[in-house]
Formats: C-alpha cells, sequence, structure tokens
C-alpha cells in the first residue's frame, strides 16, 4: 500500500503536506523571478540559527521584503495558495557548530507549528542548510554562487552545476509472528525506541537497501519488503523511505556500534507504550517522526 | 504492492540484483582492510572511461591487485559469494567532458553482461564516478581525500566528511480510464516513448513528488499514488523510484522545455509496441529501463 499519508482518520505526516507552488518555471526565468521578488505580498522567513520562529496561530514568523535585500541571496520557496511568494534567506545564520544530529529545541518549536507550516519549514530548512555547507565547489575547490532561484549553485571558476543533496534512507520494520522489530540507538534517550534506518547505497534497490541494513544492524533475514509511506526529513536532508519486511528468523546478531538494543514487541506492548503506560516495555518514537505513524499503521492493519 | 523485483517471472531489474556482501563493517576498520586487500583473490574491475569491459560468459572483467597498486587508491565493492573482495580504482579515468546523458556504448556493452555483474557493475561506476567529480571539499574548498574504503571523502583542512550521493527519482506512469500517460523528451531518439520523471525535492515526499511533477511536466492533477518499484541509476547516481498515480482527468498541457510530445496508450498499443510491431503507436522503452518493467507491470495487472 501507498500513499497512507491520506488514509482517513491518519495524523498528517510530519514535514508532508506542504501547501507551496514550487512554481519551477519562475525559478530559470530572470524576468518572472524579479518581478515575483518585488511582488509587494513577498515574504521571507525568518529562520533563528535555522530553527522556526513560530508566530501566532502556529503560523512561520516572516518579513516583508526589506529596502536592502538581495534577491540572489535568498531562494523562492514558491507560492502560498493565497498568491503570496515566500523566500528564504541564503546568507549564513549564526549556528553551533556541534549541532546534535536530533536538534531538541528544534522538535520543540516545531511542534508549535500548524502542520502545512511544518512542512514549508522543512524544506527551507534543508535548503538554507545546503547552500551554508555547500560554498565551494567540490569539482575544482572554487566559490559557487546561487543560481536557479537557490535551487542550485554555479562554480565561478568551471561552470559545473552543484544541486540540493536529497539523501534517500530506508527505515523498516521487521515483522515475525505478530511483533515487529525496534531498536535503540545509543545516542537515544533510555528506552526510546525507533525503527532500524540507514542510508540507500550506490548500486541497491529500496528493498535491498532495507535487506542489507536488516541484517547489519541486527543479523536477521529477511523475504518480502512493503513500502509503507515516505517523509522528508530536514535534519538535514533525508528522505525518509519506509517499510515493513518479512522476517525469516527473530533471533538477533547486534551490530552494538549502530544498535545498543533491540527487542520484538507484540501490539499490546506498542499499544501500551503509545498510552504511555508506566509498565510499558519502551518509550515510542516522537510523534513528528515516520516511525511512529509505521507502528500506527501496523497497529492499525494487526 | 512492492518488491516486483521477486514476482515470479519477471524479469530482473537492470543494476539491481547485486551479489555482494557489502560488508560494512570491514570498511571502517583499517587492520580488517589491509587483510582484505592482501587476499590473494583480490580483484580490481576494470572499466574503460567509466564503461564496463565485458570478459568471456557475460562477467566482468577483472584484474588481480598488482603489486604497484595502492589501496587508498581503491574503494572495497564488497565480497563475492565465493569469497573473493572486489575493489575498484579511484584514480581518473580518462573520459568525454561531453558524455551525453544517455550513454549509449554504456548500454551497448551492459547489455552483454550477466544481470548480476551489471549490478556490480553499476555500484562501482557511481562510487567511483562521484570520487572523480568531487575531489573538493563543498564546505571549505580544499582537496579531500577517500576514507572508510572509498565510501566517504573527508577534507584535508577542516576534516568534513562528504559521503557519495544517491538521488532519489519518482518516475510514474499517471493512469486515466485503461490508459497510461508516456512522454518523450526532445534528447530521445524519433518515436521513443517514456514514463515520465523528476526529482525529489527538499521538503517533499515521494508521492508529492510524482503529484509535482505530473503537474509541471503535462498539467495533469492526480489522486492515489502507488509504489511499484525502485531501481538504481549509475548515470550518475539516481536511485528510481516507479509509482503509478490516478489522474483526474486526461487533458493534456506540457511544459515543453521538459516533454517534447505525450500521449495515453492503451493496453493494446503498449502490446504492439513491445511486439516492436511496424505500426506500432511509439517505440517502448529499453529493457535496461524501469519505465519498461513499470509497463509490463501494468500490462500484467491491467
Amino acid at each position: 500500500m501507498s500513499d497512507v499519508i491520506e488514509r482517513s482518520g491518519a495524523r498528517p505526516i510530519a514535514f508532508a503536506g506542504g501547501p507551496l507552488d514550487r512554481v519551477d518555471q519562475i525559478r530559470i526565468d530572470p524576468e518572472r523571478l524579479a518581478e515575483t521578488w518585488a511582488d509587494p505580498r513577498a515574504q521571507v522567513i525568518v529562520l533563528d540559527e535555522l530553527d522556526p520562529v513560530p508566530a501566532e496561530g502556529g503560523l512561520l514568523e516572516t518579513i516583508s521584503v526589506t529596502a536592502d535585500a538581495r534577491l540572489v541571496d535568498h531562494a523562492l520557496l514558491g507560492v502560498r495558495p493565497d498568491g503570496s511568494p515566500l523566500f528564504v534567506s541564503l546568507l549564513p545564520y549564526p549556528r553551533s557548530e556541534q549541532e546534535p544530529v536530533f536538534p531538541p529545541r528544534t522538535w520543540q518549536i516545531a511542534a508549535l507549528l500548524q502542520a502545512e507550516e511544518l512542512a514549508i519549514y522543512g524544506g527551507a530548512r534543508s535548503l538554507a542548510d545546503w547552500h551554508q555547507r555547500h560554498p565551494y565547489c567540490a569539482k575544482c575547490g572554487q566559490p559557487t554562487e546561487p543560481i536557479k532561484a537557490g535551487w542550485a549553485r554555479q562554480c565561478s571558476a568551471c561552470s559545473t552545476e552543484h544541486f540540493p543533496r536529497t539523501d534517500p534512507v530506508v527505515i523498516m520494520l521487521a515483522e515475525y509472528q505478530g511483533k515487529v522489530l525496534v531498536g535503540r540507538n545509543g545516542r537515544f534517550p533510555p528506552r526510546r525506541f525507533s525503527a532500524l534506518a540507514g542510508f540507500v547505497e550506490p548500486g541497491e534497490t529500496i528493498e535491498e537497501a532495507v535487506r542489507r541494513e536488516l541484517f547489519e544492524e541486527a543479523g536477521i533475514r529477511v523475504g518480502r519488503v512493503d513500502y509503507l509511506m515516505s517523509q522528508p526529513w530536514p535534519f538535514p536532508s533525508q528522505l525518509m523511505i519506509a517499510c515493513v519486511a518479512q522476517a525469516e528468523d527473530d533471533t538477533l546478531t547486534l551490530d552494538t556500534a549502530e544498535i545498543a538494543e533491540a527487542i520484538w514487541v507484540g501490539r499490546a506492548d506498542v499499544v501500551k507504550a503509545f498510552a504511555e503506560e508506566e509498565d510499558a516495555l519502551f518509550l515510542p518514537p516522537s510523534s513528528i517522526a515516520v516511525a511512529r505513524h509505521m507502528l500506527e499503521l501496523w497497529l492499525e492493519r494487526s
């Protein structure tokens, strides 16, 4: 099954469901781009060290385009349903060099945003962050400049074009005799478990990546793999591809460098975890994570 | 449905089904990596301007590790089922700067390889090509060096690690009243049609990317989107994510910069095209392309 974002009664997937028209034609049309920038309705998203700034009603804080702002320093995210163009600045954001992989402050602020605003934020953060981390040409080492309304950079010396990265990641539940496998990374808080996950490598399908990761991390072999749903994850820029895989056996051999603990949990265990009961076997993944949706969908079906 | 690579009777998907154990633990263990390199069974794939060199029996041409070869100039692709380690050189390959997007010579040679060897080649090509095109640090502009057995590069100046790119691409058939939509890019040979496709952008799900691309390229709105299968595509390094989408209408508005022609084709049209009949409406996608598998699967089901 597919596209569960739209199944009736399901919570929206965090960072999905963005309402913007991405107006790809305007990105490469300098005249229309300049008109869009000059539109009195144009707004620029305010970011605080790449975190969102919530405004009233769960909206993103935005400001009008100021007189000294330059189009070339901004990316055109798209146009809102009411016709107002939305930009994000590509100028450096002050930020901690030691930012954790799971930034807790961002998650707390994100919870204050409406679902559609969170989706806009996710795309804006990924794009702005990519520009911050890629000012030079990986081919020749010379400086690059934003082009195509911030949707690419071009080298000033060798003209090579570079595009924002989106790294596909498989995230999966192995299933065996009515139970599913959840794991705890050593960096997670105590008792917090999630689905296992890993980057798709060159030369493999989604299904092959699922099988490889489950074997590498947990030592289990799986047969059939089914796609469930996907999520854009902006820390910094993953495409989470969620699957369920049928395990041939439940014996675990953990790669302890990746997985501190892993447990097979049944329907009752997941229900208790979601209810946050005191004697629950584990703490479930955050509601912002696709892993939470995967477990919810598994409960619905099992 | 998912994982059609394994549905009975289906042709293997080109570049999928690689037989190597990727031995990720060895990549980050210098001692075991040195042992693997010193293994008398170790082989290095021979590439000719990044093209494969077919040997007898549809195998890839390989050579033993020579006395003057250096481990640091090679990536460990993995270990074959017979225990022999397989490497690819990361040293520069002579190649044309003006390589076409669809390299016809590569496709002709690829057809000579066994399916499993083609899968090994695809991963090797993507990885070697990424190293060629990314010798400098995108963050600071200084030179980078391969680390982790060729599965990453690290900056000599700022220590930033860079990983091979895998760019997710959605490729989709829109379906409407028993017909599916196929399109012809202006760069394709005359009469050759395929499925529409486009890169997944930051901040969108797979399903959202399918909807956006079909609207941008063909002007059609779609509802339900279902995942079909995936394919690693090594020109240079895409993950093709194949879907079918239910169109709300069949009126086309083409973005002629992307799509020269698009047509709705029925079951009989696809059967004729596959049979290469003279009066066929179109030439089908190459058997190496996931679009061909998508049409085959659609015929099976429709």
